[in-house]
C-alpha cells in the first residue's frame, strides 16, 4: 500500500499537531454531484450502485475529483448490512430505504445471526480495495457501519418512521428481544468494520442516526453500551497504522461526555451542539468532528464564509478538529458552494494550528 | 366564572405546594380516542372539528371524561394562525397540513400582517368561553399557540419538512426576511394567547416543535428571543388570578437554563431529557413539565407502571412538577393505557409532596 501522502485527518483523529483543520463531508458522494446521478442512472438503482465495486469505487472518488478533501468515505449504506442477514432491502424514490422482511417474530429474533463479511459484504470490501489502490495515497479513506441501535430500528421498522414506535413498543415492553437483536448487530457491525480495516480503511466511523431519539437512561443502555462493545473490539492497528474511530450520535448532545469515555478516538457532533462548550465539556480526550448546518451550504457564500468562521473559532485552537456539516450534505446543494466550504476551512483554519 | 375546584396544576405551575403531581398529556383529546374519532367524521374534517365550537368543546371535555386529568386544554391547532393571516389550510390523510400559500414573494412577507383574533379566530375563542362553562370549574383550561420561529417554518416551507431546507437558506441568506416574519408571529401569538386568557385560558402554553432542528445561536436568535418577546406581551393576571405560561421547545435540552430565563412559569422537557439534571441546572427559577416517552404507553401496564415511577423520581421532592409525556399522545395508544397512566401519577406522586 502506498504512503499517505495527506494524513491530516489521521493527524487530527489523534490529537496531533496538523497546519490546518482537515475537511470531509458526510455523504460527500450523492446526489448534489450530476456526474453521481450519471453513474446512478448507469448502475440501475442505488442498490445496484453499492453492490458494483467499479461503479462505487468512481463515486467515491467523485467527490475528491472536484474538491481538496482530505479524506474518501466509501460509497455504500448502513443497510448493507441487514440485508446482508437477510432481511430483503429495496429503495424506493422519496420514501427512502425499506426492509422487506422487518424483525417481528420472536423466532425470527433468535434466529438472527451476523453474517460474515468476506461472504455477504464482500462487494464494499472489494470497493475499499479499489478505492485504496486508486487513491494511490493522496488522502484516507473512511469506512463505516451503522450502530447497532440505529440498525435495529430500521430491522424491527422495516423503513423510515417518525415515531420508532415499534421497536420502542419493543424496547419498553420486550427489552430482551431488542437486546437480543442488538447483541447479533453488535458482533456483526464490529466483524464488518474490521473486515474493512483489513480491505484497507484507515479511520471507521459509527453512524448513531437514531440514538438521540431515546431518553438518557434507554441511550445508555440500547445504543451506547453497544457502540462500546463495538469500539472495544475493533482493530486500533492495522500493518502498522493507528486506525482512528469515530462515534457518532445524531442528536446525542447531551450526551457527549459518555460517548467520549467509550474509548472511541473521536465524537462527531451534529450542528445543535455548541463546539466551544462541547470542548469544555469533554476536554482533550477526544477528537472532536462537525458540524456545520448543513442548510448553510443551500445559502449563498457570504453564508457560507461567516458559517466556517463561527464553526473553527467555536472549536478553537489546540487541534483534534476534524470539521464536517452536521448531517450529511442536502441533495439540494449548489456543487459550488462545497468547492467554496472546503477552501474557506482550508484557508481559515491556519490561524488555529 | 365558577372558582377553581382542582387548582393542582396552577400551583404546581407556580410552585406552591400541591398535595400530588398533577398531570395531563399534549393531545390528550385526539385521534387514539374512539369518541373523537366519531366527532371529527361527523364534523366532516379536522379544520371542520376545529371550527365548529360546540364539537371542539365537545372533543376538548371527552378525555376528562374518562380520565381523572387535571386540565384541559382548548382543541385547536397551531396553524390557525397562519390561516387566519390568510395562507389557506388544508389536512391531507397521512401527509399532515398544508399551507396553500407559503410565504416565498419578499413582497408577501412584508405585506404580512397579525390578524385580530376577535375576527378572525372567533372559533377558537368561543370555543374556550364554551369549554370553561361547561368544566365548570372543575379543572382549569389551557390555551396555547406555536412559537414564532414553528408557524414560521410552516408558513415558509408549506407543510411538513424533514430538512427545512426553505426556511433554512431563508434564515442563513435572507434572514432579515425571516426576521420580518417572527416580529409579525410575535405580535400574532401575544395577541392571540391574550385573547384567548381574556375568553377564559386559565393557563397558556407556548409550541416550539420546530426551534430544536436549529443551532444554539440560531435558535437564540430566531427562535427564543422571540419566544421571550411574547412572554413578556402576556397578561399576567386575569380577573386577579396568575394565568401561568409554559414554553416547551422539543429538542431544546440543550437551552434549558435560557430558556427558564424568559421570564415563563414553566419549561416543557421532552423525554430525551433527564428531569434531574434539568432541575439541577435551572433550580427552582421555573417549574418544569414532562417528561415520558409518548412510546412507553405503547407498552404494557409494567411499563407504564415504571416508566411513571421513573420521571416521578428523576424530578424529585419539592413541587413545581407537571406529569405530562415528552411529546403528545400517539394515535395509536391504548386509552386504558391512559387512565392507567394518569391513576399511576396521582398514586406514586404523594411520596413526593
Amino acid at each position: 500500500m502506498a504512503k499517505l501522502k495527506n494524513d491530516t485527518l489521521i493527524r487530527a483523529l489523534l490529537r496531533q499537531p496538523t497546519p490546518y483543520t482537515p475537511v470531509w463531508l458526510m455523504r460527500q458522494a450523492g446526489r448534489y454531484l450530476p456526474e453521481y446521478n450519471e453513474t446512478r442512472a448507469r448502475a440501475g438503482s442505488f442498490l445496484a450502485l453499492c453492490k458494483n465495486p467499479d461503479l462505487a469505487t468512481e463515486v467515491t472518488l467523485q467527490p475528491l475529483a472536484r474538491f481538496a478533501l482530505d479524506a474518501a468515505i466509501v460509497f455504500s449504506d448502513i443497510l448493507t448490512l441487514p440485508e446482508a442477514m437477510g432481511l430483503g432491502l429495496g429503495f424506493t424514490e422519496g420514501e427512502g430505504p425499506r426492509l422487506d422482511r422487518p424483525l417481528r417474530e420472536e423466532r425470527e429474533i433468535r434466529n438472527l445471526t451476523a453474517p460474515d463479511p468476506d461472504r455477504h459484504l464482500r462487494y464494499v470490501l472489494d470497493t475499499i480495495r479499489q478505492v485504496r489502490k486508486a487513491l494511490a495515497g493522496e488522502v484516507p479513506l473512511i469506512g463505516f457501519a451503522g450502530s447497532p441501535f440505529t440498525l435495529a430500528c430500521y430491522m424491527v421498522e422495516g423503513g423510515a418512521t417518525s415515531d420508532f414506535r415499534t421497536v420502542k413498543t419493543m424496547l419498553y415492553g420486550r427489552p430482551e428481544l431488542l437486546h437480543r437483536i442488538l447483541d447479533v448487530n453488535c458482533s456483526a457491525v464490529t466483524a464488518y468494520l474490521n473486515a474493512q480495516i483489513e480491505s484497507g480503511a484507515q479511520v471507521v466511523m459509527v453512524f448513531d442516526t437514531w440514538g438521540g431519539t431515546l431518553g438518557p437512561g434507554e441511550y445508555r443502555e440500547f445504543s451506547l453500551a453497544y457502540m462500546q462493545r463495538v469500539v472495544e473490539g475493533l482493530k486500533r492497528v492495522h500493518h502498522g497504522e493507528r486506525i482512528p474511530s469515530i462515534l457518532f450520535t445524531k442528536g446525542g448532545g447531551a450526551w457527549l461526555e459518555s460517548i467520549a469515555a467509550s474509548g472511541c478516538d473521536a465524537v462527531g457532533l451534529d450542528w445543535t451542539v455548541d463546539p466551544g462548550a462541547a470542548r469544555c465539556r469533554i476536554g482533550e480526550r477526544v477528537a472532536l468532528q462537525g458540524n456545520l448546518d448543513p442548510a448553510v451550504l443551500l445559502a449563498g457564500p457570504q453564508a457560507i464564509r461567516s458559517g466556517v468562521a463561527a464553526v473553527l473559532a467555536g472549536f478553537g485552537r489546540g487541534g483534534g478538529h476534524v470539521f464536517n456539516l452536521g448531517h450529511g450534505v442536502s441533495q439540494f446543494t449548489p456543487p459550488e458552494n462545497v468547492a467554496l466550504l472546503v477552501d474557506t476551512v482550508h484557508e481559515l483554519s491556519q490561524r488555529y494550528h
